[in-house]
């Protein structure tokens, strides 16, 4: 247990950088993130590791091979948080990583390849309303027209940028050379309740989900709750109520496929008047890209029908539409070996969250260890972890990269 | 049609009373309501009436029959509106009951009954929040722990009272005796679709529904939408959509009875976040009692139901009960007789909407005649009658004046 209590005590440690005393909040380029690197970097240090910042802020530390500068497993994760964040989600990876070089270090062990770890600088989007700008920096495709965007301060993240010490213009250098690195791996907490249910403290997840967003609008007609008889009524409300039914039914068909209303305004909203106007979001994932389309596929003419039937309108606008970013097979295996070897029982599962692999996959492949959390609650205070799972954990995770095969030599 | 065009003429000069120059809003105990009052003071006067207002401000006029003091027979509605009112809801039918005793007083003709026009004062419930104050106390029924209630800006009924000039201790003395009053009949628009749809200016109402409302709290569990299995989710607003459908189904089922969701909150409500939690309410409504509290019971039966097997939580709370108020089959059928003397094809129906009859049914049998309104459309500035049905209306209103039999001698 000492490795999952240290591994604890650091992410205790970092959840004290906040901007918040109350609750932890630690967004991009603001001081609490140079803290939190400061922090990160000494730890990097002190486990026989190089460490800095790079362009983009990610701390990125370095731990030689056998020989120096070979390539790199890539070991990664986030250190920035939601606002009122849990203190596990990013955070976790980092720190449990950091332990695994330490544990080599200690005892002096090289491996044929270089361990680089990376704690990305912003992978939420808070600040800017734009995600994993740290690791698509990393990977190469960060997009240089998100400069001009504004925070809530009005703060354009180029000024921002400067003001943390960085510079834009130099952005393009914390792009990795895929010859460089040999895979990209991330220890994450699931932030999902499979694993709790499983009775399973780890799982190799096989994707991180693809996801498709709407927004819905169903305009019917608004009247009085009292007046108008319920067969010529063109209440907004049913339709929608039909519609989410209906995304339910859907998305409940199929294995790793969810879908979801989260969002939903209702008009004009008294108890006494039937509802006119409703808008609602609607997000659907998957970890296989064909699944999910098929999936927003039917959900959409579903709709289209259930409206039509009603006499109601709806309006459909897609606002959002990103591909699933799938495991590679033999980094798979790999994690399965790891967990196999460490006396547990291998499990798979999707990601259906997004994470740092999405962006790292334009340079490497990827491969992602879940972490068992309570009650798979995340993005909230009570994100909690067992510190023998943080232990049995990090044991997996050194397992996995103390037996690395690298790919060209399987 | 010159009845019909002085009644819509009429309607408009009070709708130019408003403390809103942009729109129609004219409350209890405003300036405005004293404007109203006088000018349909001066209305009645002009018809031959005896006019003054009452205790609790609602206009009171009196055509007196062959002799003084006989019996009246009541007609009424309310000169209050909802902010940003329609011009036709109540006011119409005050209008149109002193076009047909100034058709009458032309014609230099006493009835053996005396004729009592109310403008009642408040109906809407605007400004304190409690509706037809004015019916009540002329009913005799008025609650005198609302005079504690304040409006918006702090004031309470007592005072508001007194500083339109009126005494509190003496609103008692605005009640009817039974044996005063022959009947009450109101003449008003339908604030529906149902007689447009007919292809009908007029019709007789059946009941003034009664109304039931519930508040519903849906408990489940928030979670991320992307990596909580559908088959373990514990969806609010889900489990919410299948009530509504519920709902929906069950008041469709029975004529008369209607059922709407008019407002629903989702929380945490955000796109990528399951609803963990949900508030709707109910408003069931249905001309017989018996009738609103089946589908109520079933209603609320259904609710339990559903969260029950989708392991979420239900808190149904009764948040109003009011009974439904029948028109006297011997008005009914004297309104339908006046319908067919003008050549129209009597139609009857309920009125969903309450009405001030639903307080005067404490001092006298009922009765209700409705006139089309386009589109259905109330509690809108695009409320509107056809100046021919005005003409209409005003005639059935007057042949059943003229036509009335007393209860006793029939």
């Amino acid at each position: 247990m000492r490795i999952g209590q240290e591994i604890c005590r650091r992410v205790d440690e970092l959840a004290a950088i906040s901007e918040d005393p109350n609750c932890l909040t630690r967004i991009f380029l603001s001081p609490e993130q140079k803290r939190a690197s400061d922090l990160v970097i000494s730890w990097m240090r002190g486990a026989g590791m190089t460490a800095s910042t790079d362009a983009i802020g990610n701390v990125v530390g370095r731990y030689e091979g056998v020989v120096p500068g070979l390539p790199a497993l890539t070991v990664g994760s986030h250190l920035d948080t939601v606002r009122d964040a849990g203190r596990y989600d990013g955070m976790l990876g980092v720190v449990t990583a950091i332990a695994c070089v330490e544990a080599l270090n200690r005892d002096g062990r090289r491996l044929d390849f270089a361990i680089e770890i990376i704690g990305f600088s912003d992978e939420e989007g808070v600040r800017f309303g734009t995600t994993m700008l740290g690791s698509k920096a990393a990977a190469g495709t960060f997009d240089f027209s998100v400069l001009d965007r504004v925070d809530a301060q009005g703060i354009t993240m180029d000024k921002a940028l400067r003001e943390f010490g960085l510079d834009p213009a130099e952005i393009a250098s914390a792009a990795r050379s895929r010859d460089g690195i040999l895979a990209y791996v991330e220890f994450h907490i699931e932030q999902g309740p499979v694993l709790e249910a499983q009775g399973l403290p780890v799982g190799c997840v096989t994707s991180i989900s693809g996801a498709t967003r709407y927004e819905v609008e169903i305009t019917g007609q608004a009247g009085h709750a009292g007046t108008v008889p319920m067969a010529v009524r063109q209440d907004a409300l049913a339709a929608a109520a039909a519609c989410v039914l209906a995304i339910e039914s859907r998305c409940a068909a199929e294995d790793g496929l969810v879908g979801t209303v989260g969002r939903m305004e209702i008009g004009p909203g008294a108890i006494n008047v039937i509802p006119g106007l409703v808008r609602f979001t609607i997000d659907i994932r998957a970890p296989d890209d064909r699944q999910r389309r098929r999936a927003a596929t039917d959900v959409t003419r579903q709709i289209g029908q259930i409206t039509a039937k009603r006499g109601v309108t709806a309006m459909i606008q897609k606002i959002h539409d990103m591909e699933a970013a799938p495991c590679a097979p033999w980094l798979m295996e790999q994690i399965d070996r790891a967990i196999d070897a460490e006396g547990l029982q291998p499990f798979r599962l999707p990601s259906g969250a997004g994470h740092d692999g999405m962006a790292m996959i334009d340079v490497a492949d990827i491969g992602m260890i879940f972490l068992r959390c309570v009650g798979g609650i995340s993005h909230n205070p009570a994100e909690a972890i067992a510190v023998s799972d943080a232990e049995v954990g990090a044991q997996v995770l050194l397992r996995f990269i103390r037996d690395f095969q690298q790919r060209a030599s399987l």
